[in-house]
């Protein structure tokens, strides 16, 4: 067969089969948009011809990772609604009233900058605006699975009283799921199939019944799935309660929310048995261990959903309360979490996080035909990992290999030399090559400093605690 | 007053005070190797005429980071020993036999390299052959204050069945305490001062009570602490029981070791009241969150340590179990633990593990006159963190400074652009100065191979979980 280009003498981790498929000595062929072969550099070479010919000895080449739950739009307000009670309402919502369009838009794509060089391919971005934030990675060349964040919310909700039922506003709602069928009407397969969309509901308690049955109907219409936050917090719930009497999960399962259309994301606040029962419906789970144990102070159930059979990703959330947006940090974070929470070093392990974050994460988002692992017919989303820098070395093949702890455990995501989309080297040596990086991050700053002026006054005169620590010369 | 040079329009974490000491378009002045005046601008171009003014707009400078506990030379081992139940035996001490000197000299200068990359200056080292490893730090020009590891147990200790009370070796111990003595006599104060020494018992455990006392006599002597595990794990409370009938906390505080010359690391299996008495005492800890974590599945009690009015200090430990040796990885862990561990986001703030790994561990590690904050008359332990970088932008300066939790939470390290020691740059644009790095890693590499080759059949008969993983394609 002919191959565009070769890619000789790696550490290939095809993340084929039940473990990590790791070849030694291994070759990568890719033609087009597509990977045609792998195997070692020798199987490879007996059957591939090849235009060009890449020694890749020192990286391991590795598929693309998924961040399967992501807000990029919020990376704007990075850094302010942390180590607080109360990230929502006292951190984020009094900065939230005062987010343009334009600050949100630059703050996508700050976030989606950072994923890149992270290592980061695939995007499942969560937000509202999304018809103008999927051209961010239309111009970066990444591969998003977008959904406009659907609710009824009017937007000072953070000045209503703690424990006070949300007001709906149905324009609202409409507005907002007219823009998510648009989006999926103008961006599912655009930029050569590389956006490809979802609904979005944005909690069982953000809407009324009906507008939340909509956009299931749409997602059988589009054959899509809904990604939806679902047991988010104490808040959730209580609102749930006082709205319906029932708690989220058996809400959403008596309504018929509970199959393999849904990418349940959070679960903070479910019970075991709820958590179960998502994990038997056929629904998926995204987990996001630094976002929830920043913000709330937990660990997610996902250990428990994955032992209940359930199929797991890993998402970084929001920048406000995290406060990166790198799945190295998530997966870090979610093996020595779970370590702890259950008291044992061996439950769960770095190559249970590295599934999570490639082949179990390209599945639960829909995308497993396509990307998540190294095989013949998927897409080429490939990512180089130099294996020279500090922190993956020394490399060590026997008795035990290495790589794969220190993948998940060591490298912080620096360690990303290049990466490759859909064929096509969107970075290379470190730098991004379809936009200036310097210039999008510049431009965010500068929004950032407009939206903080406009937000100032207000965010002070509530006595924020966040406002007590600045006194204290804390921050 | 004359500078040599005056770093301008920066903004300055100096740590002083009680919170951070956040300085806006500040400055910091440098003549020789101390720092001279920091203020704002302003306040510093007042009073100084320098030879070079650099502008540092669009950096942080903050004082250096310190790794108060370290194992340098076992990143030759990075790897090999995490996800398993007993990670000693099972993992490390089947390699470690296999270790030799040249290997461990190899590993710790790759380590060395990896911390001064992500921003440490000051680096506790406490392993075995330090009178060598010691050349590493005049090598790079980085801060270290060195214990030889002392103890008395025999190479082959991995054989001992699990239980049994270790053998000690008297000739083993007085051949290491008497490396300990000849690297205070050659290495405390060399390298300009850079190269001081502590001494360095490895545990309770681990040798005599006559050894112990020994360097307890030595330490009065020199003036210097105690580097010690204490509570490092329930191998060493049931080497205790069985030896002395008592638990190491209380065994050590009739004996005499509760005081602030013990650097106490880890207490990871002390109990509240045994961990308030170490504080009490005036007895310094250092919290290894990564290495515990990740080992053990065990967050170390050192909140309730600094709650109960202790000093604490945070530590990378060592590689295989960690894996990383990279204090922005510690600083998150601590904070994100400790959250988990109390259900509460704001028990453990990202300043509160800033000051552990700058101020606070200066003082923990008795190098608080010299280093760990920026302030008049210490020496110019400084890094330049790049604020430009995706994962610290943007930066929001009111109504709430964004700078400090984005430091903690965000950042990974690979955002410490240079980094200066005594007033000297030893690294700038990410590259160190003082050596080849890259050279220095292909060394490394070169070790780990010939010491897995030597280790590879020994270890596979052993029949370790981590061989069964390799075998199902999990590693």
């Amino acid at each position: 067969m002919k191959a565009d280009v070769v890619f000789t003498h790696a550490y290939v981790l095809t993340m084929k089969g039940e473990g990590v498929g790791m070849i030694e000595d291994g070759a990568v062929a890719v033609k087009g948009n597509r990977i045609i072969k792998t195997g070692t550099h020798e199987e490879v070479m007996k059957v591939c011809q090849t235009e060009e010919e890449v020694d890749a000895k020192g990286k391991l080449i590795m598929p693309g990772l998924i961040d399967a739950h992501i807000h990029t739009g919020l990376a704007i307000l990075r850094g302010v609604a942390q180590d607080i009670t109360g990230w929502m309402e006292e951190g984020l919502w009094p900065f939230m009233k005062h987010v343009t369009d334009d600050d949100h838009l630059k703050g996508s794509m700050l976030n989606i900058i950072e994923g890149v060089k992270a290592g980061t391919t695939t995007f499942c971005d969560y937000d509202s605006n999304m018809n103008e934030l999927a051209e961010n990675y239309a111009e970066i060349g990444a591969k998003a699975r977008v959904a406009e964040m659907v609710n009824e919310i009017p937007k000072d909700i953070g000045d209503l009283p703690a424990g006070e039922l949300y007001p709906f506003d149905p324009a609202i709602g409409e507005r907002k799921l007219q823009n998510n069928i648009k989006l999926m009407d103008k961006w599912h397969g655009a930029a050569n199939g590389k956006v490809t969309c979802l609904f979005g509901p944005h909690g069982p308690d953000m809407m009324s019944l009906d507008l939340l049955k909509e956009t299931k109907s749409l997602a059988e219409k589009y054959d899509t799935k809904l990604h939806m936050h679902v047991c988010q917090g104490d808040r959730e719930i209580l609102q749930m309660e006082k709205r319906y009497g029932k708690r989220s999960i058996p809400f959403l399962h008596e309504e018929g929310f509970l199959n393999d259309r849904l990418l349940a994301v959070h679960l903070t606040e479910a019970t075991k048995k709820e958590t179960e029962m998502v994990a038997a419906s056929g629904a998926s789970m995204v987990n996001c261990s630094g976002s929830i144990g920043i913000i709330d102070g937990i660990v997610p159930p996902v250990l428990e959903f994955t032992e209940a059979g359930g199929l797991a990703a890993l998402g970084s959330d929001q920048a406000p309360g995290n406060n990166c947006n790198n799945m190295f940090n998530e997966m870090k974070f979610a093996a020595i979490l779970n370590k702890v929470k259950r008291k044992d070093p061996a439950v769960f392990t770095a190559t249970k996080a590295l599934r999570m974050a490639t082949i179990e994460a390209a599945q639960a988002i829909g995308l497993g035909h396509e990307t998540g692992s190294l095989e013949e017919g998927k897409k080429a989303d490939l990512v180089f990992i130099d294996l020279e820098s500090p922190a993956m070395s020394p490399v060590i093949s026997k008795p035990v290999r290495n790589i794969v702890p220190n993948l998940v455990y060591s490298a912080n995501g620096s360690e990303v030399a290049d990466v490759m989309v859909d064929g096509k080297f969107i970075m290379k040596d470190r730098q991004i090559l379809t936009l200036n990086e310097r210039a999008k991050i510049k431009e965010a700053n500068e929004a950032a400093e407009g939206l903080s002026e406009r937000a100032a006054s207000q965010f002070t005169a509530q006595h924020s605690p966040l406002v007590a620590m600045m006194e204290r010369g804390e921050l």
